[in-house]
């Protein structure tokens, strides 16, 4: 009887990530409660608060829960046989992530961070890993090394634009414009980096 | 008399929309209430009531007023006589404009409107006239045009960069990384640029 009853601790804990997130993003952060979430989730009280014994545990851990299973998805599709990556689908790729409701959530947290001390304590190590290993990944994924300086900044260039246009995307619809600049974008890096790997094999 | 009493005015409103600026980006929406920014500025509370009725009208004008500020002292500088523009001076000078107190400010407003219709309904247009204002300086700063579509495009990508990197230095002092992004950005921005000078040229 052991089992199912760790099965079902695991779904509920699963449930209130999920809702944490969804309520985030769709209501900001003061609204997002333990108590709201845990209603959302169809949890009760008592039991979020088993999980998660105060808000900040619970925000922290959503963000990172979702982070890791988006990063394993994004890894997985793009390591599947036969799938031929273009710049401009890793780029698109990047983007779509910072447009998402994962980053509506992140961004609700790191604002109210900007003016919380003890929560920027928190949510600062966060912010370091997500950005350390998006960029690996799309290091990973265009296919260049990150030992030659201009590839290196021109990625790191690549994830800010990526967040810059998923601030633009928080009041409106953005994506008509977003999909021009990607398209841009994406032909020029692109293009340098098929010269660096032509430097790199002379 | 008349006229002493109407600079009395404009300077206490002037002093009301400088404090709500800093006090949006140092404490954050929440505590950002007419009274909190009429202690701050040394104002009476009546008086403040007086120029702004609601927290809405004073945060509405204070990122309107720093905003045109901004942009005029930055058209005085690129316009005066004898200053040598390039492409690396505008691009830092469009990224710093996004990591300053005022973008600190704008983004607890634009955070909190995601989950406020009415709200949202407000720094809407701020929002978009931002953007164009900023895209118009960016594109007479380079001395380019913006019939060209990859020209208007990759400022377009710049602003989005700016806008990405601003809120990459939110939580932490990002400024070493953000010059080495900015550098590598601006030479590859003024390469395309003088690229499609010359054709237009031609």
């Amino acid at each position: 009887m052991r089992e199912p009853q760790q099965d079902r601790s695991r779904a509920t804990r699963r449930r209130l990530l999920e809702a944490c997130v969804e309520c985030l993003a769709a209501m900001g952060w003061s609204a997002t409660t333990v108590a709201v979430v845990a209603e959302h989730a169809g949890v009760s009280r008592g039991a979020a608060q088993h999980h998660f014994p105060t808000r900040e545990d619970l925000i922290t851990a959503a963000l990172e829960h979702m982070f890791d299973e988006r990063i394993e998805s994004a890894r997985a599709e793009l390591a599947a046989p036969r799938v031929v990556v273009t710049t401009e689908m890793v780029v698109s790729r990047l983007v779509e992530h910072f447009t998402g409701t994962l980053f509506k959530a992140a961004l609700q947290v790191w604002t109210a961070a900007a003016a919380d001390e003890a929560l920027r304590e928190r949510v600062v190590p966060l912010e370091q890993k997500f950005g350390r290993v998006a960029h690996r990944m799309a290091i990973e994924a265009l296919g260049v090394t990150d030992e030659d300086e201009t590839v290196h900044r021109l990625v790191q260039a690549t994830l800010d634009l990526a967040r810059g246009l998923g601030l633009a995307d928080v009041l409106t619809d953005d994506s008509a414009r977003r999909g021009e600049v990607v398209k841009a974008w994406a032909a020029h890096l692109d293009a340098v980096l098929r010269a660096r790997r032509n430097v790199a094999i002379m």
